[in-house]
């Protein structure tokens, strides 16, 4: 699905809806740029687009298949840049993830969407600031990929959420046995890693290298992306060691509790073992026991295994087996 | 086994089946290019193509003993490119490798498979594409390492299945004990990294470096190539980490379930000490114990043992011993 | 806030506080430099301070919201360097970390604070050496970073404590648990080290490029900082590993533990074992059973169960398992 | 002890033994090459090499202590290569190593030998081919190397079984405990990749630079070597992995086998506690029991704690207890 | 304390003891050295000795607090070397260190040497080695680098045995625990660790770089030394890995350990538990037992529960559960 198609001049847009040749045409001489967005787009929709602006052959290939990595190419005829996307769905303590391309030529800047990854607001907010827009379709790569990076700050905030949490149930007194959802959030952390890591060398290149078609004024805006990246990254690496400490820490609190469980056991076997012993030595049938004589043997013996019991619970209490 | 043997000229095959020397001979002038195909090949076999083709005395020795690492070597009269074809045993839960040699030289390639390792497909579907055969030998490098590395998808995928199998093994409340299985699937992975992780950089290389025999064009499809296996590669690198994490995940599970084990058993025990001990009292032999000489005495009794281990049921139950 | 504003010429401070754009107005010429100080500064003020000496729009974003990680950005109108302050709390056991943002520009310095982060001794120590204000702006810069490392140390000490603690509360004989607090001190160490090792890089940069505005009389003086970095660097890594051997040798002490109680346990089950077999015997009914009808049997009987619960008692003793 | 004097010219050895200062002299004009070889050389036989060939002063204590590194030195005189031969000993199941020292000279090839490393097959079967040997002493010094790192595959392949042994030991049946042997094992790995991995980077080397002693039809062969060399060093790698998650998975197996036993041993316990409550209950000494008056009170006892017995045993047998 | 103050010329030492001024006025004019040797000097102490030999700032300050890093400081003046001196104390199984500082400049050497560092024997053989003397100040830096570098190799052994010695803890038989050595040892091992392995780069640069301080004759000993050092810094990486299994060796032989003791506990328990079980039948109060009147009921029953003892105790046997 075709979205959107926009011609920028001199940092605004030009009024109107235009077709697709029309926005090539209006960008032939560099003045302006056109800008447009596809969802999704079919393979007969793309080869309309890639007709007009002379996409080459295997980005076009990645633009219908999603499941990139993120990456830059550099054609001859301009850059392609692939980015993910990234969304926490709090309900299933998931990532989301959606897939932007974004082909930048001379005179153009071409975005192809999958899944879950709104630009609307980009465009719109960029719209508001025409000094960069005067800078070229490039600025309209920086808008987006300033706009997805920015997305991952609240997907690394839930899962500082979520590592905390896990952290509680670990030590917390409840017998709650985390290790399926420590586990989940790893694979989740590792996933987003993937998907993020990537993109590090591509925006380096964006800001460091001597690419044509990004103006010098705009490299200090990829190193302020890159920073933010990095930032996650290395944010994201933390979990993972995090994580993996976690996974220990909650085995040895599974082995503690378990040795709480075995003295505990252990104990009220104790308490009871003993009056058990004492019902076995008057059960004996010796002649001569003169305790079984006695009025009040009975109620005696009752009592002192009552009390042997106090005894001992005491006892374990104190050295804190109970 | 000699498999094939083609010319091809401006982007198509010449009729006819050849033998090697008038292919030889019909590529002298670089206008056309050979493209041997042999399956297995013995001493003899291989010999007469050293011979026609004036391959250098190491490639040969590579070519005949399989159980090369994936490689990119550069001799004056060519390059030679070893690869790991990988194909996912489903009934065996393992990964068969098979063993690509490519020799590509000025106007000619050869190519010498070992194991699995089918290549029919890709000399087809490249001479439907004529624009690419027409940028001689190394279009069929191409074709070939593409078809290599796709291949690489359906055992990653297979690979993701029985990584999610043994995830629902390891937390299932069934008392499965996947750890062999999880160490096997780690074995295999590691398997697999081995075998194409190190095809990286030889692709790398064909896609930047300056070799003669890669045409300009071709780059891009290289880079192509190379994205995905980067991707395949980094999907590995995180299944390795995740099998780690499922031991570990695995251990913590069987100790919980010791733990819960430990928990019933002992509330069993304890249900039943009562009892035990109660009849203990009564087999005592005082001389003076009223309840034995009441009538309703024993059944009172039994009562009694019956409501505490009742009592204790519950209560255990409660606690979630139970 | 802004906390002062300085003019400093030929390595003495003017005497006398100024206005900011007296401030500007004074080194424009290049032969003073002004030092600017603020604290948590809110949009507007720091919008007079961008207005006066013409900062990077990129620049003044990252002033007023804290969160970067350390870095060193080269603009066209000078140096941005950011900077994590670090302070150990005994009683939380945590680290609290500050901000400071410094820009150095040709005949100005602005550092802007957010949390803990004193910078008041760093100026007036600084004061104290004119031949290194001398240097100029940089000078400044010096002086915070290698007020902030300096700063690092008793945070480090601090750490090696906690780490002694825990060694110690893991192999003491009483039965800590301390799973927790090695996680939570790994914990704050991964902090500390995300907010410390991301500095290296540029203190390194400082140190050996051709910054036009670092004179080289100071690169010394920054390598010196480097060597400080870099050794705390390297201990914070030296915790990491030492905590993840901590936590596997307290899972290892935790097993022992739990060994030694169930060989405790069990020597006591056996020990009453034997007496509560020998009660058994005498309870059973048979008509001949001489022993019952000896006058000193059930003294004996009672003997023989003190002296084989002695006899076991001390033979589990010899054997360690009481 | 002097092993071999040998003079090589245009391929093929002079007839007859030598003495050193006649090697010497044969060899000074460059058109010849000698090949002195050496077994644990004494000091004075060396010293009389080295005043021959003039070594240099460090290069000859290298010679004399073993225990150096894999390396290549080059000095103003030549080359000094170290290398490490390993033996796997089957009986023993661990490395042993020799240590070969190559000094390379314009006109000469010095070999010393520590430990086991036998080099005799090597000389013959060099003298077997003169095209190599006419390439002067890089040619000895290629066969050496390729010959040390071709006896690594036997060892690899005795640490893949053995690997297999210990994965088929974690995973039977029987209760072995491999612990002890999978440590063994991994201590020999690491040994022997203490001993492979840095030759890597010297055939490298040898493979690559312009060492003037070194010419350049070597160098395909060199290039061989190394990729033997990786391709090894990357099998052990694997091997470390593996092991560690071989120790890890054998430490679940010994948990799961130790919980088998838990609950095998309650079982027990369980089907044991039910008869004996039962004959608590009869050895009760209430005056009105009508059961115990039965006839078939007795008899029918026992059968219902046969009964008892079987249905548990049964219960438990299903639930996979027993 | 300055320990000696020398003068060398022409590779010998120049008679006599001399004050600071005169060596520094001696070796002026390059054709001489100057050796001083400090020991934990006071500020005062070391203040003249800058101020003859006009040190830099930075470095003096060095000198004075320890607890430095080894490096390598390139100044105008010259070079600062940083040592550390290692030294296994067997009674404390710890390492000790010292710290050395070598300031080498244009015609003089100065060592300052903290806590365990001895020199003497140093200075006394290179004296014996004329030829390496009358290289300069640097053959003193080599000399000393030389020495302190040797002596890392006994502690490396005295670790090798400490190693060899927690290995056969953890696989005798006897229930030693040595989880608390395992982690000392690797606490001391990765303090070594910290001490060596930064001294590698600073030793590299001796040997590659072109300092005009370091003559083209010494490098091949610098390169003698880096293979020293690197050796042992591998030998220390591999003691790393190794102590990592060993403590998981050690856990799994805890629970090994721990199942046995929980089968041998269950056998003598069950062992108990039959004849028990025998006398509560016996013991029940039935009118109708036949056994019960039996002469020789008693000594009968007596006999069974002995023979089921040694019967359950052979099958225990058997199973290895004793």
């Amino acid at each position: 699905m075709i979205v959107d198609t926009a011609v920028y001049e001199n940092g605004s847009r030009r009024p109107g809806k235009l077709e697709l040749e029309d926005a090539y045409e209006a960008c032939r001489d560099g003045k302006r740029f056109a800008w447009i967005e596809l969802q999704d787009p079919t393979e007969e929709e793309f080869d309309s687009v890639v007709h007009e602006f002379n996409l080459h052959e295997l980005a076009v290939e990645d633009a219908i298949q999603a499941h990139q990595r993120p990456k830059l190419d550099v054609y001859d005829e301009g850059l392609l840049v692939v980015l993910k996307a990234a969304r926490y769905i709090e309900s299933e303590e998931r990532v989301a993830f959606g897939e932007i391309l974004v082909f930048v030529g001379d005179g153009f800047v071409i975005t192809v969407r999958h899944g879950e990854a709104p630009l609307d607001h980009v465009r719109l907010r960029l719209e508001q600031r025409p000094e960069l827009l005067r800078l070229g379709p490039a600025a309209a790569l920086y808008a987006i990929v300033d706009h997805v990076v920015d997305d991952y700050g609240p997907v690394i905030v839930a899962f500082e959420q979520d590592i905390a949490d896990v952290e509680a149930d670990v030590f917390s007194d409840e017998r709650a046995t985390p290790a399926k959802r420590i586990y989940a959030v790893k694979r989740e952390v590792l996933k987003l890693y993937a998907a993020i890591a990537p993109l590090v060398e591509p925006v380096e290149r964006l800001e460091e290298s001597d690419l044509k078609l990004v103006p010098d004024e705009l490299r200090p805006y990829f190193r302020d992306v890159e920073d933010h990246l990095i930032r996650y990254v290395r944010e994201i690496e933390g979990f993972r060691e995090l994580l993996t400490s976690i996974l220990a820490a909650n085995l040895t609190q599974v082995s503690v509790r378990q040795n709480e469980d075995v003295r505990k056991i252990s104990a009220w076997a104790a308490i009871i073992a003993v009056p058990t012993l004492i019902t076995g030595i008057y059960g004996m049938n010796f002649d001569h026991m003169p305790e079984l004589g006695w009025t009040f043997g009975y109620p005696l013996v009752l009592a002192v295994m009552a009390v042997a019991c106090l005894l001992l619970h005491r006892a374990f209490k104190r050295a804190g087996w109970l």
